[in-house]
C-alpha cells in the first residue's frame, strides 16, 4: 500500500477501505507517510467527506496508535462529557463533582484553551496548587477518593489524533465534520468510559454557528460512540450568548463554586442538572440521586473540595483577582437585546485570559463579568459588563471586540434555546 | 496574508486574487509556506479548479520564481516545441535542426525520463560525448553555430514550480490541469522563446488518455502562452501507439538520424514536417523553406550534426547496441489490430530504457524495435517485435508489459488519426 493511492482514491470521490484507513493512520504516526501527503488526504477527505463506516474505521485507527485505558477495576459506572466549548461553558467543574456525587465516576480528560473559548485546565489551574498532568495511577486513586478527577490527557492517548490536529491546523483542514468528529470521538473511547454525553454548542461562540452543521457533528459523534460500544448521547445547547454571568478562569471557578453551593446563574445551573441526568441515565444509574438535590444538600461541594484537594488544590484558598478593571455600561433604557458570544469571548482573550499560540501563558484573574444577560432590563448608564485585566493597556482592543456586540433596544432579540435539541443512537 | 487564508479561499470554491497568489508562490519557494499547506491548497485547487486569471497569475508567480531567458541579441525569431511525452516521441531530435535549417532559432529545454515516456536528454546522451549540461553563454554559442541547441533547464527557471512538481508526485496532485498547465508554460515562457508549438499526445501512452481532457489542456496551455505575448499553437496527437518503430534511447537517435538523412518511418516524418511548419508559421516565417526539402537536401541533417558536435557529441560515433536481444513472433496471420503505447513503454523501461526514480541510470541500448505497426499485414512466426536489453533477465518482465498489448485479427482495429486536432487562440 502507499499514501498516494489513498490519496487518489479519496481525491476521485471512492470511498476508503479498511485496510487502506488503518495502514495510513499507523504509517503517519510512525512518519512514514509525510505530512504533505497527509494534509493532501485531509484536504480530499474535507471536499469529498467519508461516510458512516469510514469515519467509524479512521476513529477505531486513532485509538489503537496508542494506548487505551480501562476502569474496570471499578466498583461503579463512569460517565463522561465533552463539550465542543463555547465562551463561559465551565460546566464541566460543577457537573464532575455532581456526577460523582449521584453514584458514577467521572474521569474527565480536558484540554487547554486555544483562542476566543477557555479550556478546563486553565480554569482549575487558578485554583492554587492544583496540578493538570497526574499518572494513570494518580488518576485512580484520584477517582477512588473523589468519585470525579479532571486533568490532561497523556501523550499515549491516540497520538495519531495529536499529529493530525496540530497538521489541520495549520492546512486549512480543521472544518471538516468526519475528522472532527473522529478527532473527538478517538479521545473520549481511548479514555475508556462507559458512557459519554456530548455537548455540542451552537452559535457566534461555537465551533458550529448554525443547527444543521452541529446536528450533523452530534450525529455523527453518537454513531461513533455508539458503534464503539460507548453509550452516547448529545444534547444541541446555545452558544449565541456566553453562558453564566463569568468568562475567564478564576472568574468561572468563582461561579461554578456558586453553583456547587447552591446558588449560580439560572442557564449555568439549569445545563449543569439537565447533562448530569443525561450522564446518570447513559451510566445506566436512572434511580440515582437526583442532581438538583446533590447541589441543594452539599454533597456535590463536598465531592469538589476532595477532587480539588486530591490534585494538590486548596478549596478555601483566595483566587487570584486582576489588577485592573473597566466597567461598560448600558447605553441605553431598555431590554438588552443581544449580548455575542463570540464578541465576548473575543474580548476575555484580549484581556489575558486565553492564549494565541499553545506555549503562551493564561492570565488567571483576567476575563469579563456580566451584569446583565439577554432578555434582562437595563438602565442607561448602569454597568452592563466589567473587563477584568492584569495592565489597562490590554482595555483598548477588548472593548474594540466587544463593539457592535451587544445592543439594548425597545424588545428583547431571538435567541437559542438553551437546549435546542437531544441526539440519540438510532 | 497567511497561508491558511489561501487554502481556505480556494478549499470553499473561492476565486484566489492576484496578490494571493502571488504571495504564495514567493511565499512557498522561500520556504515559509510549508509543504503541507502547499499540498492541501493543490489539493483543493485540483478538486474545485482555477479559472483562466487564476492560471495565468500562478504561471506568472512561478516564472517570477526565478530567472527568465532573452534571445533578444538574436538576429532571428525563435521557436520551442514542447511534447506531453509519449513512447518513441523522439520528435525533437530530426525537429530542432530541421527548423534551424528552415531559417528559425530552436532554443530547447528539455528534460530526462520518469516512468514509462523516454526523455529528450537520455536519448541524445547515448551519443558518445554529448552533454546535457551548458551555461547560459554556451547555449547562447550552440544556437549560434548550429541555430539549434537541446539542453537541460538551469535550475534558476522558474524554481516555484521545480518544487512544486516534486510535492505534487509524492502527494496524489499531479492530475490537475491547471497545475499541469501552469508547470509545462511556466518553464516554457521562462525560456524566453517567442513562438511555440505544443504536441499534446492523447491515448494510452500519453498522461491524456482521451481527446475530451487533453483539448482542456490544449486550450488551457494556449491560452496561457498567448497570454504572456507568446504566439503559441497545439496539435493534438495519436499516442494510443508508440510513434515510429524503435522506442529506446540510442534507438531512437537512430531513427531520427535515418530521419534526417531522408528517411524513416512514415509517421515520424509526417509529425516532424507538419510541427515544423507549425513553428515556422508561430515564429513568423511562414515563407521558409520548406521542411520536407530540408530533410531531402542534406541541411537538415548539416543542423543536427554541427548542434551534437558544438555539445561535444561525435556525430559519425557508433552508438551503444544492448547486448542481448529477443524477438517475439506475430502469434497468427491476419492484420495487427493492436499495439499498445503503453505496454511498449512499459516494456522499454523494464528493459532498462527508462528509469523508476530520479537517481537512476539509463541503459543507452535498452529498448524495443517494431517490426510492424498497426494496420500492417503480418504472417504468423514473422518477428513482430525486438526486445533490447543489457541481461537476460529482463526479458522477462518485459514480455509481461507486453501480454495483452497486441492483437493480429482479421481486420484492422480503431485507431487514431496521427494528428487529431489543432487548437490556437480565441
Amino acid at each position: 500500500m502507499d499514501a498516494i493511492e489513498v490519496i487518489r482514491a479519496k481525491r476521485d470521490g471512492g470511498e476508503l477501505t479498511t485496510a487502506q484507513i488503518d495502514w495510513v493512520i499507523a504509517a503517519y504516526t510512525r512518519g512514514e507517510v509525510a505530512d504533505e501527503q497527509m494534509s493532501a488526504l485531509a484536504m480530499a477527505i474535507l471536499l469529498n467527506g467519508m461516510n458512516r463506516r469510514e469515519i467509524a474505521d479512521w476513529t477505531q485507527a486513532m485509538i489503537r496508535s496508542g494506548e487505551r485505558m480501562d476502569w474496570s477495576a471499578l466498583d461503579r459506572p463512569t460517565a463522561d462529557k465533552h463539550s465542543t466549548g463555547g465562551v463561559g461553558d465551565k460546566i464541566t467543574l460543577p457537573l464532575a463533582p455532581l456526577v460523582a456525587a449521584c453514584g458514577a465516576y467521572v474521569p474527565q480528560l480536558s484540554g487547554r484553551g486555544l483562542g476566543h473559548t477557555g479550556g478546563t485546565l486553565d480554569k482549575l489551574e487558578s485554583v492554587p496548587g492544583w496540578r493538570a498532568s497526574l499518572s494513570n495511577d494518580e488518576m485512580l486513586g484520584v477517582l477512588r477518593t473523589a468519585g470525579a478527577v479532571v486533568c490532561a490527557a497523556g501523550s499515549g492517548l491516540a497520538p495519531a489524533d495529536k499529529k493530525l490536529y496540530a497538521l489541520r491546523d495549520v492546512t486549512g483542514t480543521v472544518e471538516s465534520i468526519p475528522l472532527i468528529a473522529s478527532s473527538i470521538m478517538s479521545k473520549k473511547i481511548a479514555e475508556g468510559t462507559g458512557s459519554l454525553v456530548l455537548d455540542v454548542k451552537v452559535g457566534s461562540g461555537a465551533f458550529m454557528k448554525d443547527v444543521t452543521t452541529a446536528r450533523e457533528l452530534a450525529e455523527t459523534m453518537v454513531a461513533l460512540g455508539t458503534d464503539a460500544g460507548v453509550r452516547t448521547v448529545a444534547l444541541l445547547t446555545a452558544m449565541d450568548r456566553p453562558l453564566g454571568r463569568a468568562v475567564g478562569n478564576a472568574l468561572e471557578v468563582e461561579e461554578s463554586v456558586e453553583v456547587l453551593a447552591g446558588g449560580g446563574p439560572a442557564d449555568v445551573v439549569e445545563l449543569t442538572v439537565r447533562l448530569a441526568g443525561e450522564m446518570l441515565e447513559a451510566a445506566g444509574l436512572p434511580g440515582a440521586k437526583d442532581p438538583a438535590e446533590a447541589l441543594r444538600d452539599g454533597s456535590a461541594m463536598d465531592a469538589w473540595r476532595r477532587m480539588i484537594s486530591a490534585q494538590g488544590g486548596d478549596p478555601d484558598a483566595v483566587l487570584p483577582r486582576a489588577a485592573e478593571t473597566l466597567t461598560v455600561e448600558a447605553p441605553a433604557s431598555g431590554v438588552l437585546s443581544r449580548l455575542d458570544a463570540y464578541a465576548v469571548g473575543l474580548a476575555a482573550w484580549r484581556l489575558g485570559a486565553g492564549r494565541a499560540r499553545k506555549e503562551d501563558p493564561v492570565s488567571p484573574g483576567a476575563g469579563v463579568t456580566l451584569h446583565a444577560k439577554p432578555g434582562d432590563l437595563v438602565r442607561a448608564g448602569q454597568p452592563l459588563l466589567t473587563l477584568h485585566a492584569d495592565e489597562t493597556a490590554r482595555f483598548e482592543r477588548a472593548l474594540e471586540a466587544l463593539a457592535g456586540g451587544y445592543a439594548v433596544e425597545d424588545a428583547a432579540g431571538e435567541r437559542l434555546p438553551l437546549v435546542i435539541d437531544r441526539i440519540t443512537a438510532g
